[in-house]
């Protein structure tokens, strides 16, 4: 006998959902389900959101953030301090740092990290567009390189360290050491190891 | 300073993906960066898929499963036994029953189950479609209830049974006892119990 299955609008909206970062073969049923039954599901607005976002949003020139306009929020912001230029792996990481207040520079998103396994080489990342805002500036810029502590965010850092030598900039690296609120029994050794090497008198 | 945050368009987009069920804030951030960087991300497609879905979807008049024209493959399906009913919760519970390969009859999905705390009560599920299918019935016909052994099921159940007394069926319930592949040691006491009182003779 034929084996039912959903039909084929339902099959195509799970295969799609299903592509999603993160979603498997049964959340992907349940919210195609959810999206045909739950009387709070909306398809036409994120329908409509995806559409709107995709042709809105483009990268930033400048700094590789989202940007609606020419250019992002953050180098249109005229009360930025243009002396700091802090690096980082992505766009999205932007945001913890806004979030965390501390910060009044511009920012340089490099598009990823150096990743020989992955393929992801010098010339994926956006350097020479950093290089270039580097030159670009008459006096000495504060590069602040906030990438990943793991592997591949210290060779990126590494690498970037090298290119910048010589360069009109003073390189600075964000802290390693205990998160806030974690004790000492929960944290690993290379963690205790950094905080103890960067320790700060009180 | 005015804190950067994603775009309009982006916010938007995280805040449609956040209403997914099993879809929290960071999920659907991560979800709507994909949808902007990846190379692999279509959000036209599922876009698409959304609409076409919705639109075209209906539930089926007599059993309730997916359909897309006046009835779905199951009650379209003259090959299969009309004598047989078998009586599921939710029109997706229909999919891994016909996986098993084991059920030619037909489906009733109640659209839910009998639930006084989510304010679920008898006229809320599609019981009274049911009575009518089996009082349509020239012969007796077999009602399988396949609903689910918690609490809400097991009161679903009873209340159907009290319901169809009387009506030209014979009324069964699929088997509870030790899942295929499982263990006795992880098998709780109400599972083992109710396989004991299950058993068959081999």
């Amino acid at each position: 006998m034929a084996r039912v299955d959903f039909p084929e609008p339902v099959k195509a909206l799970i295969a799609e959902l299903k592509r999603l970062p993160g979603i498997g073969p049964r959340s992907a049923e349940r919210m195609a389900v959810w999206f045909l039954q739950s009387p709070k599901a909306e398809p036409a607005a994120l329908s409509q959101a995806l559409l709107h976002a995709k042709e809105s949003i483009v990268a930033c020139p400048i700094c590789g953030f989202f940007a609606t306009k020419s250019f992002c929020s953050v180098c249109d912001d005229l009360k930025r301090d243009d002396q700091m230029i802090c690096v980082v792996e992505q766009a999205t990481d932007v945001l913890p740092l806004e979030r965390s207040g501390s910060f009044n520079g511009r920012y340089h998103c490099l598009g990823g990290k150096l990743s020989p396994l992955d393929r992801v080489s010098p010339e994926d990342l956006n350097i020479s567009q950093l290089l270039q805002r580097i030159d670009a500036h008459r006096s000495e810029v504060e590069i602040i390189l906030a990438l990943g502590s793991d592997v591949e965010g210290e060779a990126t850092a590494n690498y970037l360290a090298d290119m910048l030598r010589g360069k009109n900039c003073r390189i600075t690296r964000i802290a390693q050491g205990l998160p806030a609120g974690g004790g000492l029994e929960h944290a690993d050794e290379l963690t205790l190891m950094r905080a103890l090497q960067g320790r700060r008198s009180f």
